[in-house]
């Protein structure tokens, strides 16, 4: 049957184009261009609030994830554009969104009051763009200590919450994922939520979307490296990634500039509209900020120009720097500041029910 | 003879339809495409060392002002690709070059030792990539107040130096060039010298060039905003300008994308190659990092799309963003401490001869 | 009767042995031991909320000034211990009482909707318990440069609100007044408010007192030094110093210890009783963390110890680094921070009518 | 035995009142009363450079270690107040002794040029007092990463390096202890080196002494909580612990002030004299900048005041903030980058013997 599934995914490639990592507009393509379609185990939910749109796919079955060309697992997609607004009435209801789908998680991965959850905040506090794990943690109300002191009617509505920044693999040598496998041992937590700073395909998504998912983070997911996956496969215990697309790198959107003018080939301009590309994001946080090169090319993309003439020419752009060079909006600090307040708002409200939600925004710097 | 002068600059611009603000380059085309060419009253004087190489043109006449498009003055650009290396002895080195062109103003402004000069550091300290003139300002040795209260014998050597950094208009509310004037009139200063982060037209010069000028700095000069200048003029005294380019404008590298695309038609490549716009940047401090829009697309370059449909494909690749969006490397921070220690202890060097150069460096955090 | 009001004052001195910078303790003193005494020309006003106690103190003659030993002018002074709290509630609401003393000052200088007002920042942003002023300029709505651009159906209820952080003495090697000066006259100001970090004689002051005085800030008064005063004379506009205490020094407690100590002797200790001296704060901005040494040991209490052999015990405790140590919260960060909160919002909505008081806490970071 | 060797401490601790962290300072005691001692298994080295003077304690038998109130192990104290000039010839003189005490230890541990040396900066990166430690790791050269994928000519010289800040108990609800056995663990390090920050019992100590103990970080000893060891006994391997006292509790120089004017009971004095607290420091990371309060005055001291009369009159200065005032320079920022880079230059050095050690200090930032 994997034989079978093989094919099946490889058709259903070759015959849309797409290569994406948000569930959400896998499904979409398939919709867009042949009308509901009938892929067996993929749930597709929408809900639409005043400042955001929520997408929760879930994809239950091998094959519906081979179609989709995702892990099976739940993906969940708030966009919000207005998150860009430096506006604390909205940001407070956006972390009741991120709350929402926390609590999912909680339930879905059979956590009792008692369950530890390690929050990591992934990512470089040393640029900015990167830093909104670390800032994440640096919101939270981290309780594990304090609950184990504590007499059990004090408890109450209180769940052990531990946090952590580890730092990228360039500061501590040690790959990230090692780190919270050693941790997770050490405090016997339950589960585990990753936060993270991403690179986005697409300067539209720049602060404006939060993915969730219960696959966790696999870095590097068919790019060949080896980075060292961090979900339950990894850790043993149920891992929730959200992450949120801060920068753009510099060759994507040269390549997209290239992809626009080609389009005034016709045919081509037709397959740019067609193809979703811009649109997906990187959940590697390594591509972003770390070490590893920024994903070549998308050569997979049919054009004029072959990979190789693409990539000289993109070389002829961003030379000397090439993959180092990332795109951000210029106020990208304010920005960071306020997704990492929506995304500790929203946890602290999923973790501690004995807190009113209007109170936990009170706290937050 | 203004408009005669103004008919041979504009034959001259349409002959080989240049635009920069880098005097360097725009003697450079003109070496390149007619060997040495006879501009009267502009003087060329190149240096190599071994990590840097210095070009100094003086225009000195109306005439070859106007034919090389530039302010009459002095322009004296470093070129160093090892400033982006973490060395401290190239530093150093790259250091005693400031020093020297800021000697040479100096003595050219006739300021004597008891002259007061006054720093000022542009930019914005919150952002990043613009924090490089505040960042010198933190590093200076700063010695009015010292210098008033010392008896003569211990003032040997040292200058009265003064700092500011004094925030960018959307912060203060108040034009920069106004602050300067208003604490000009108040020290009674001799002589202003000016720190700023450009945007660069081309990735290759970021946190590699450092260029150096005695007119000063004229905000979005030929854009037709009304922004105060701060060069002599407007201030009374003489001004300096210091710049080193730490971004480019997102909408200049997918600009960029759209020549090197399009010059698959041969004659548009032939025309890509001849233009250096890419190597040009704009002094307009403002334009990097603060309220006013970056420069339109190039549309003077003549090429096969309309200004108008260059201007929507660009929208088109960065939109919602568009104007805000800024390419830095991933590393910026550190580039910009590695800058900052470069200049100022230049600066330090070449204000305070009493202090050995090497030990100015040791007390540079 | 300028010798027969010295006369008076010093009778005043000699008979409660006070000296204070804070008028609402000079006042108390005299009430508590005396009753309800005869100052003519000083009018106490108290209001009590849920959060804080304010004390209004007006000093309209020159005779209640010399009683008071204080300049004549109005002195408010908010108690709210709960501005340690963490808590946005409770910082709106003191927000709310800063900007109704903002707003008596506004009227009484007979303020028009679109009179200038310069907010400057005064302190050193690179030592945290000295940021407090330029952190209320980073958190400011400015507008000076936007109104000056808009309509004038636009401007409504927005008043032109320029602002400044100028560094202190040791950074600019420029006095601070003088750089007010000089921006004051560029941009035409109409009144001036300095927001400034103190140094407070009492531990139990630390980050819970406001104290708000239409004198302005006049450093070093009564020491001896020659630092320009920031107030109406100095500047030829009303001047409004808004200070909250955030350091004391490491000497003042040392000297408090051997009050404390020393009381074991009953003369002694009643005099400790009597004299509020731990409750009073300086309001030279310089004395906190700029150049200018800390106050040296009061001396002016009379006690067993001659003024010598205090001078000798507190050097044995704090050698080698005696007037340079400080003392703070550890969370001194945090508690910068949400001061720094507290007084943006009372300043923005008493400048701003137009915008609603909920509002601008929404924006504030 | 046991029993014995107790009694005997007790008596030496009765004999000579001393109770101190520095084993230096425990020695010093006993020579000073009653000439060279002996000490059965302790053996004192000394060494004096142009800027520091060193000395090494090691305790080899369980009797010395009684006697001295220590673990047995080595005890090696940097004193160089020159540690306080901002200067970079000094840093470097006083990070090669630092590389010195650390290549012993490495030796001693028979750790090979493989052997995997985890360094761990603890304290909290928040609050500038105790953000040594993770200055620290931010400037060492991270190897392990690297290694790993380099071929075996191109190591050598380099040892493999990794590094974690990973915070303090407040923020991650783990005790750092779990942290770095989890870390310990997953990378199968060798040894650990943890840098602190320590609050110290004296202020001439702030910023000038590096205390280099193989005998690791014992939090609270003999205070009675149950924070975890960092040494050997609880990692499995030789643990290092190198730190600087950058703060002093508030409540220990009123103390020290009230023992100061105490001194004037001539008794009193004298036991003052002899009693050497003032020089010890607290190895505890947990007591500086944490959730533990700090040590209560020091009752052990002979004195006129009782305990509790004691504890009562510190009160008396501090409330309401009492355990959480800290005294620090003004200049701490400076004092903490310098300690770090000495620090840091000394264990690059060490780590990796085929680097020049000048080039080291070049890298450093």
């Amino acid at each position: 049957m994997e034989k079978m599934l093989d094919a099946y995914q490889q058709e259903f490639h070759s015959k849309y184009g797409v290569r994406t990592d948000l569930a959400v507009e896998a499904h979409e393509v398939i919709v867009e261009r042949e009308g509901p379609p009938e892929i067996p185990g993929v749930i597709i939910d929408k809900e639409q609030t005043e400042h955001a749109s929520i997408c929760r796919v879930s994809i239950e079955s091998e094959v519906g994830a081979r179609m989709m060309g995702k892990e099976p697992g739940r993906y969940s997609t708030i966009e919000a554009p207005a998150l860009r607004q430096h506006n604390r009435e909205i940001h407070e209801e956006l972390g009741g969104l991120v709350a929402k789908e926390v609590k999912w998680f909680i339930e879905q991965s059979q956590l009792g009051p008692e369950a530890v959850i390690l929050v990591v905040g992934l990512g470089n506090w040393n640029a900015t763009p990167d830093a909104l794990g670390p800032k994440v943690v640096g919101e939270l109300m981290v309780t594990r200590h304090l609950i184990q002191l504590s007499p059990p009617e004090l408890r109450e509505g209180l769940r052990p919450v531990a946090a952590i920044a580890p730092g990228v693999l360039g500061l501590t040598g040690i790959e990230t994922g090692e780190i919270i496998r050693g941790i997770v041992g050490q405090v016997q937590a339950d589960a585990v939520i990753c936060i993270d700073a991403l690179a986005s395909r697409s300067v539209s998504r720049l602060g404006s979307t939060i993915q969730i998912s219960d696959t966790g983070i696999n870095p590097g997911s068919g790019v060949g490296n080896k980075r060292m996956a961090i979900n339950q496969e990894s850790l043993g215990i149920p891992v929730l990634a959200i992450g949120v697309p801060t920068v753009v790198h510099a060759s994507t959107i040269v390549s997209d500039a290239m992809d626009v003018i080609g389009g005034d080939d016709p045919d081509q301009k037709q397959m740019a509209e067609e193809l979703p590309q811009k649109t997906s994001f990187n959940v590697d946080p390594k591509a972003i900020m770390g070490t590893a090169p920024p994903a070549e090319p998308q050569a997979e993309t049919p054009q004029a120009l072959s990979r190789e003439q693409r990539r000289q020419m993109i070389n002829q752009v961003l030379e000397p720097y090439m993959g180092s060079l990332i795109v951000t909006p210029k106020e990208v600090d304010e920005l960071i500041n306020d997704v990492a307040n929506v995304i500790a708002g929203g946890l602290n409200s999923a973790f501690h029910e004995g807190i009113d939600y209007s109170e936990i925004f009170q706290y937050l710097s």
